[in-house]
C-alpha cells in the first residue's frame, strides 16, 4: 500500500512534514511506501542531512507551491505542478506513481476542491465533509463537517452522519457511535427548518444510533461519539476550542507566575499530562469523507508527531474499507429516508 | 427609575433571585425602584426571611411559572399569568405597575418572544438580536447575536453590528469598538453569500470601526470588541466555551490531585483568581438589542451576584440612552448602505 503526503503543505513545511514522514518509517507496515510530493532536490537533501536512506521512500517532483491563504480554485486550476496537486494525482492515479492514499496539511480549501476534481465522489455521496476527530476528556468526538460544506441541506447532514458514524466503527473502533445533531437547543422543534429534516431523516435510520440534539455546552461532556453540524459552526467551534484552551493555559501560567514561581515547576508535568490526555496530534489526519479515493487533511499546524499518526490513521482508512462501508451504507439506508439522492 | 425582575426564571429561581435583587439595593441609585414579579406570598415570605423590609421593593403578582424548556409562542400565548408575561406587560406601560426596564433568567425563547409582542421593535429595526459580553482574557468581547435570530439576512447583521457598537461606547465605555464579523476564514471571498454581503454594508458604514472577517480561533485574541454572527453559531460557541472551560478546570484539578494533593491547595487562589477575572457573572445579563424597552436576558445559571450585576447593567442602559441612539444610529446609517430597511 502506498501513502502520498504533500511534503509543502502546513506551517511548519516542509521541516515538520518530512521529519514526520521519517518517523513514520518505524511504524510502516511491511510492504507499505510513502510518496513525498515536493521539490525533489530539497527532499533528497533533506533525506541526506537526516541520514535517511529507505527504498520504501519514493520522491514525487511538484515544484509550485499552493499558499495557505490563495484562492483555492483559482489555485489548483492554475497550478498544475503544485505538490497539492501533484498530490491527488498520485491519489487518483493519473500520474505514473500511484497512490492509495494521500495527506496534505496545506490550504484545505485546495485540498478539498482538488480531491473532489480528481477523486471524485463516492457513488451515492453529494458533497463530501471533513471529519475531524477530538480528543475530548471522555474520549474522541468525531465532528464532520468540519470545513468542506458552510450551507449543507438536510440530505448532506443525514450523509455526514452516515458517513462519520461508519469511520468511528471502522477506523476509531467505537462499538456504536452515539450520533448526534448540532442545535441550539436540544429539545425537538429547535433549530432551522434544515436541521429539523435532517433529524427526521436521522430518526428514520436503520442501524444508527441516533440520540438526538447536542448543543455547544455538550461538546465536551461525552455525550456523543459523532457530531454532525455545518462547515461554518463546525470550523468555528474547532478553532474557538483551540484559542480558549491556549488562553486559558496561558491564563493559569500567568497567574502561576504571580502566586509563586516554584508552583509553577510543579505545575508543568499536570499541564503536560493534560496535553497528553487531549492530544490533536494523537489523531492528526481528518479524512475528507465522501470521495472516492483516502484523503487526509492534517492541521496547519502539524508538527511531526501529527503527520506520523495521520500516516497511520490514513493507511488505516484504507485497510479497514471505510469507503466500500460507505456506498453500502448509503444506499441501503437510502430507501428507508426516501431516497436521500433524488433530494438534492 | 424603576427595573422589573423575573422572580421565578432561571435554575436556581427563586432564591438566587430574589436573593440578587436584595443584593442590589446596597448599589441602587437614589429614587431608583426594583419590581419582583412572581407569587406574592412566596415573595414576602422570602423577604421576612431574610428580614429584607424595604420601600423599593415593589411586588407584582404573577402564579404561572414557564418552564425552561416550553415552547416559547405556545407559552407565552397561553400562560398570562406567568412571571415572563407580567415582566414585559411591566416593561411595556401595559400593568398598573410600569417599569422602564425588565431582567429574566428564564426561558429565553419566551422572553424574545414577549419582548416583541409587548415593547414592539425600534424604529427601523428589523429583527431583535441579544448581546452577550464575554469577560475575555484581554477584556470584555460583545457577541451578538447569541440566541434569537439563527437565520439573519445581511441586513439582520448588518443592524447586530450598529446596535452592538452603540451598546459597547455607551453601557461598557468602549471609545471606538473595533467590529468584526464571525467567518470561517479571514481572507475576503470566504463565507456565505449572507457573511459576504454583511461585510459589504459593514465596509459602507460611516463612523463604525470595522475590522472584517474574524475567526473562532480570534474569539480569546482580544482582536476585536464587538463580533457578529447568527444565533446558531453565537449560541454554540457560547455553550461550548463554557462547557470547555469547565472541562479544562475539572481535568486540571483531577490531574493535580493525582500528582499531589498539597498541590492542589496551592492551586485553588489561582483558579480562583482567573475565574475572578474572567467572570460572566460580572456582565451579568445580555440586552435584547433592538426592542422598544430595556430587556436584559441572564444567564440560566445566574447566581445572586449575577443578578446584581444584570440590574445594574439594566439600570445603565435606560440612563445611557441606548436605544434612542441606536435608532439616531440606523437612520443616519442607512443612506450609506443602499436603504437596508427596505432591503428585508
Amino acid at each position: 500500500m502506498r501513502l502520498a503526503v504533500d511534503v509543502m503543505g502546513g506551517d511548519h513545511a516542509p521541516d515538520a512534514i518530512l521529519k514526520g514522514c521519517f518517523d513514520a518509517l518505524a511504524d510502516l507496515p511491511q510492504g507499505d511506501e510513502l510518496v513525498l510530493v515536493g521539490p525533489e532536490g530539497l527532499i533528497r537533501e533533506t533525506m541526506r542531512e537526516h541520514g535517511v536512506r529507505d527504498g520504501r521512500l519514493v520522491v514525487e517532483h511538484a515544484d509550485q507551491i499552493i499558499g495557505m491563504d490563495e484562492s483555492p480554485a483559482t489555485a489548483v486550476r492554475s497550478k498544475a505542478r503544485s505538490s497539492i496537486v501533484r498530490l491527488f494525482l498520485v491519489g487518483s492515479g493519473r500520474a505514473e506513481i500511484r497512490a492509495d492514499a494521500v495527506l496534505s496539511a496545506g490550504n484545505t480549501g485546495a485540498c478539498v476542491t482538488a480531491a473532489i476534481m480528481y477523486m471524485k465522489r463516492l457513488p451515492g455521496v453529494l458533497r463530501p465533509g471533513i471529519a475531524v476527530t477530538i480528543p475530548a476528556f471522555h474520549g474522541p468526538v468525531v465532528l464532520c463537517d468540519a470545513g468542506a460544506n458552510p450551507e449543507p441541506k438536510p440530505t448532506h447532514l443525514w450523509q455526514y452522519a452516515l458517513m462519520a458514524d461508519t469511520y468511528a466503527r471502522q477506523v476509531l473502533g467505537i462499538g456504536s457511535p452515539r450520533v448526534a445533531l448540532m442545535n441550539i437547543g436540544a429539545e425537538e422543534g429547535k433549530g432551522t427548518d434544515i436541521i429539523r429534516e435532517a433529524r427526521e431523516m436521522l430518526r428514520r435510520t436503520p442501524d444508527l444510533n441516533d440520540i438526538g440534539y447536542v448543543e455547544g455546552r455538550d461538546f465536551f461532556e461525552g455525550v456523543a461519539d459523532v457530531i454532525v453540524t455545518d462547515a461554518f459552526v463546525g470550523n468555528t467551534v474547532l478553532k474557538m476550542a483551540e484559542g480558549l484552551a491556549r488562553s486559558l493555559f496561558n491564563a493559569i501560567a500567568q497567574e502561576i507566575m504571580a502566586e509563586n514561581p516554584r508552583l509553577a515547576l510543579e505545575f508543568e508535568p499536570v499541564v503536560r499530562r493534560i496535553y497528553a490526555k487531549n492530544d490533536y496530534h494523537e489523531y492528526g489526519g481528518a479524512p475528507l469523507l465522501g470521495v472516492n479515493g483516502a484523503c487526509m487533511i492534517a492541521h496547519g499546524s502539524s508538527q511531526p508527531r501529527a503527520i506520523r499518526a495521520a500516516i497511520r490513521n490514513g493507511l488505516a482508512f484504507v485497510r479497514t474499507g471505510v469507503n466500500e462501508a460507505i456506498v453500502r451504507r448509503l444506499s441501503s439506508s437510502a430507501a428507508a429516508v426516501r431516497a436521500p439522492q433524488e433530494a438534492t
